[in-house]
């Protein structure tokens, strides 16, 4: 099978040919001025320390429409274990491969050839345009979107609507949609036992013993049932060190990390009061150190939305489905200053893993979708 | 309080302030033959691999009485958590301070205190006495007094009696005597589980979270309630290890290191089948490597517990008791030959800890029980 190579697919190959491992743009953003530019974008470039950050905005009136997302990818691992190298993309039976073809190099150039089509049909539109790119969604999240928010915030520019690029997509392109996110609640427990040899342990405390029924506690408690746009609230462990590495020693201490992805059910402060209890019912001789990484956010209903349903229905006849599962994204940072925010990509089914792809046609159908989403917000006539 | 620095404590010192982690024996042993050469003494240095030992005797006939132990001694961790430097002995209200000091350079020093009085009081002893002295039972016990056995074995050399100098005592010197050591045997559990994003737990397999239930029930199990020379056999968690050292990754395997010390009222047979109905039970995919590393031994009766016994009852007044509880020792290796093993030696409260210490008098009594025991055993008007 032959696949045409349209605007599309050839500015996905640009973006992805250039090796932006976080925090590093390699270009990519530099590129996107260049097309942007060129149909009337007025862009300001915003380096945080290591990262580089673009709020590109074409038009002075609201409503805003944001397009977010990221050039940088997450590391490829050893290049070796790739069919095709990552830095390299190329098409195969019709799919795209390369580090970034699904998360978001594609959803990024399906947003470019949007915005170019929709501009130079409608260059008069109502509203304004805009794109808010950072470098570093895949690392700590630091100096990017957070810090564009922050300085959008102090000057009183506010987003209406933004559509994130992430891959949302589960079998066909559309067919789900995220309206939302879980909370995530991060906390590294650190339990305290007594170290000593294995042969006396009435004169040890072992962090292991005394940690290991709390935690087959915690796997097994119902934290709430989710709600109508949550899923159930989950926990899970993704880290336990405890042990000197010698065989006949009791440990000191234990530590262990852990996660809550949570729904709109709770709060941060009643999981932490939960947890806490189970600690304290064991016995648990403790520090715990928390980290709130983002509050659940939810876009239930609006014209954002609306517009982004018709959309995929007009152009794949889908009914999509709007979800709040899977992992925090930026939109975590621009829900809070009260914008309607939707997520939508291609499937991601491949994404941080070897040989991440996408199939390349559907790139081309997310571009159709966008601009038709640009077509039902900023045009009297619809 | 001034404490007088004694023979056996001035050769402490010495034996002390020699750096012999394991398996490094820096000296210890060139000082031992040193010493024993000048009261009769013949050598044989032994070493295996990466380790020193020595074996040294005086005499050629029967009954053949050994000194057994070891001149290498755990890690210090941090030196900077000492209150001492732990290789610079000192004496501080009548403690002596110092890694080695309970396990088991002080018992050396008495071991050797007590031969040179025995030898220039009774020149003409019956029977022989002999070290074996090893520099790797701290560690791997692979190159050490396994070996040195077996090179006896072969060539028909039998210990008839054997004295190991681990640390025994509890409240007072001479108050427990060990007649025996349970079995140990360890584990490595690898639980295999399904690597994926803490977001997407239904696409992953949590090895944590399930072996924390099969771990908590170990722990709550009660194995056995020992009998009239072991006490009940335990359960010692010493490592668990898992997680990718990112958070929002759900690890692929789990790595848990357990041992039980255990009484002969099981066999490790017995104790692998029932792990493995727990383990079943809580449906864990695992692979699991035993090592059996002593079974459980004892000398019930015989000529060097009544020895022994009558030799702490006449220095101290104590009726000692006779004890299988604790850790391994390298008498398990001895054993088998059919020897009668005790181990005396020191309070073992600080051993493998920062701070190490033992009463300094302590070690005046112990040469004296050590000699006393030697006068009972090879002496004809005894």
């Amino acid at each position: 099978m032959t696949v045409k190579l349209t605007p599309t697919l050839e500015l996905a190959f640009d973006l992805m040919q250039r090796r932006s491992v976080t925090p590093i743009d390699a270009g990519c953003q530099q590129l996107m001025m260049d097309r942007l530019g060129a149909v009337g974008f007025k862009h300001e470039e915003m380096r945080f320390d290591d990262t580089d950050n673009l709020w590109s905005r074409r038009g002075t009136e609201g409503p805003l429409v944001c397009f977010a997302g990221h050039t940088d990818v997450v590391p490829t691992g050893p290049e070796g274990n790739w069919t095709y190298p990552p830095f390299e993309p190329q098409i195969h039976d019709g799919l795209l491969y390369g580090r970034g073809a699904a998360d978001m190099k594609g959803s990024i150039a399906s947003f470019m050839i949007a915005t170019e089509n929709f501009v130079k049909e409608h260059p008069d539109h109502k509203g304004s345009i805009a794109y808010l790119i950072t470098s570093d969604e895949e690392g700590p999240a630091k100096n990017g979107t957070v810090k564009v928010i922050e300085t959008l915030e102090a000057r009183g520019e506010k987003i209406d609507m933004c559509i994130v690029g992430e891959p949302s997509s589960t079998t066909d392109t559309g067919d789900t949609i995220k309206n939302g996110r879980r909370g995530s609640l991060g906390c590294v427990l650190t339990v305290k036992g007594i170290q000593g040899h294995v042969a006396y342990p009435q004169l040890a405390r072992n962090p292991i013993h005394d940690v290991a029924p709390a935690l087959a506690e915690m796997t097994a408690e119902t934290w709430d049932n989710g709600n109508d746009f949550f899923p159930a609230t989950s926990f899970q462990i993704s880290n336990i060190n405890s042990g000197t590495g010698a065989t006949n020693v009791i440990p000191g201490d234990c530590v262990v990390t852990f996660n809550f992805r949570f729904s709109t059910e709770l709060t941060a402060e009643i999981l932490k009061e939960r947890t806490e209890a189970i600690f304290a019912k064991h016995n648990l001789d403790y520090d715990i150190d928390w980290n709130l990484s983002g509050q659940p956010f939810l876009t239930s209903s609006g014209s954002l939305v609306d517009a982004t349903v018709a959309a995929i229905k007009t152009v794949t006849g889908i009914d999509t489905e709007l979800s709040t599962a899977g992992g925090t994204s930026d939109g975590r940072f621009i829900a809070p200053t009260g914008s309607q925010v939707i997520e939508l990509g291609p499937r991601n089914a491949t994404i941080h893993k070897v040989d991440e792809c996408v199939e390349a046609e559907d790139l081309n159908i997310l571009a159709t979708i966008y601009q038709r989403i640009l077509e039902n917000l900023l045009l009297d006539t619809q």
